[in-house]
């Protein structure tokens, strides 16, 4: 077996964004979908490929790697087309910023404070931090709806790592505020079409791409 | 000035990998030391540069960029030599995996755990929390004294951003450790030589590089 392997975990973020960069750049992969629930992540061989025990995880032939950027980063420097980090310092900078802008200001409170306390079925007890929490939400994703007005993608005029990094997030806040239990929480975001047009047009660019059912959590379509 | 322009302020970490960055690469640049305590990082001008009123900030011509880490991704496709994300897939690989397992697993803990307490003067009332996550900063110490045994520098045989961007905020763990607020807490870190010796010498390493002087916070000499 000499392609490339991706060991994931459906549901897990970082995971899909590694699967949508490998059918982005139409690259041949043999799939290990982990079972979390088996502890699949925390086998002997799987700790050998990560100590961390954490999805996702690339092996191209002997090279190990974690840490979804790094596999991104790896990706896109062997296999180049698309390029997905901009074709130019000033794209790759931007691209590198939209990354890091969602790590530092939206990811912690989006998966902490809203998806975790959604997911867990704490909506009661948490209803009031939840809804704080949607305030910080919002102002980043009304810069995304800003910058989705003016052109197709979230940095400069093609594709790129910053769509695929953040996509998989988005979906999961978008998962967490059409469950039943979300009902009757102050969210702000449904329907996503009237409340952020663009970005639900984002969504479904990206949704178009080919491959992409491939990559989508099994366990979501239950 | 058709110089790069670089927005810092003493003691920022990020800002400080930036300028250490631009020293490596021999890069000239105009330097603009912001006064946090005047508020010259929220006055019109700079928010014009970065909203998020948040250093490092560099100016190239017209091109404007925030996150230290997309400021060093720009500055290394623009400037290439020496090459610090890799010289091959692989090792662009494992200099980002470093970067993010150092910003997902002891960035916060440090920052929030341990740092912060610290130079807030508040040692008394956090002195149990600060200790227990010193267990957290020293699992990962180990694994870069482990890494330093056998080479100079974080990742592969060459110096990278890895070295640049975690080695600033390991200073500002040092120099948590010496103040004398800290003197007697339990942190098991000093002296750094004893406990860390290739810890300590990856440190000599970075502050022999040429121009590394110009870019110590100014404020930590008096």
């Amino acid at each position: 077996m000499s392609e490339l392997e991706v060991f994931w975990g459906s549901g897990s973020q970082p995971a899909w964004a590694v699967l949508l960069t490998l059918e982005v750049k139409r690259v041949p992969y043999t799939s290990h979908l982990l079972s979390f629930s088996a502890g699949e992540h925390k086998t002997p061989e799987f700790l050998r490929l990560n100590p961390r025990h954490k999805v996702p995880v690339i092996k191209d032939g002997e090279f190990v790697l974690n840490e979804s950027q790094a596999i991104l980063a790896y990706l896109d420097r062997k296999f180049p087309e698309p390029p997905l980090f901009g074709r130019d310092a000033a794209e790759t900078g931007l691209v590198w910023r939209a990354i890091s802008e969602f790590s530092n200001y939206l990811l912690p409170t989006l998966l902490e404070h809203v998806v975790r306390p959604i997911y867990n079925g704490k909506v009661e007890e948490h209803r009031q931090r939840i809804e704080e929490h949607m305030a910080v939400v919002h102002a980043e994703l009304q810069n995304y709806e800003a910058t989705l007005r003016t052109r197709p993608w979230l940095v400069g005029s093609a594709l790129s790592a910053a769509d695929l990094l953040i996509f998989p997030y988005f979906m999961s806040l978008m998962r967490a505020a059409t469950r039943p239990i979300a009902e009757g929480l102050k969210l702000g975001i449904l329907p996503l079409n009237r409340v952020y047009p663009h970005l639900a047009a984002w969504v479904a660019r990206i949704e178009a791409l080919p491959g992409y059912d491939k990559t989508f959590p099994p366990h979501w379509r239950a």
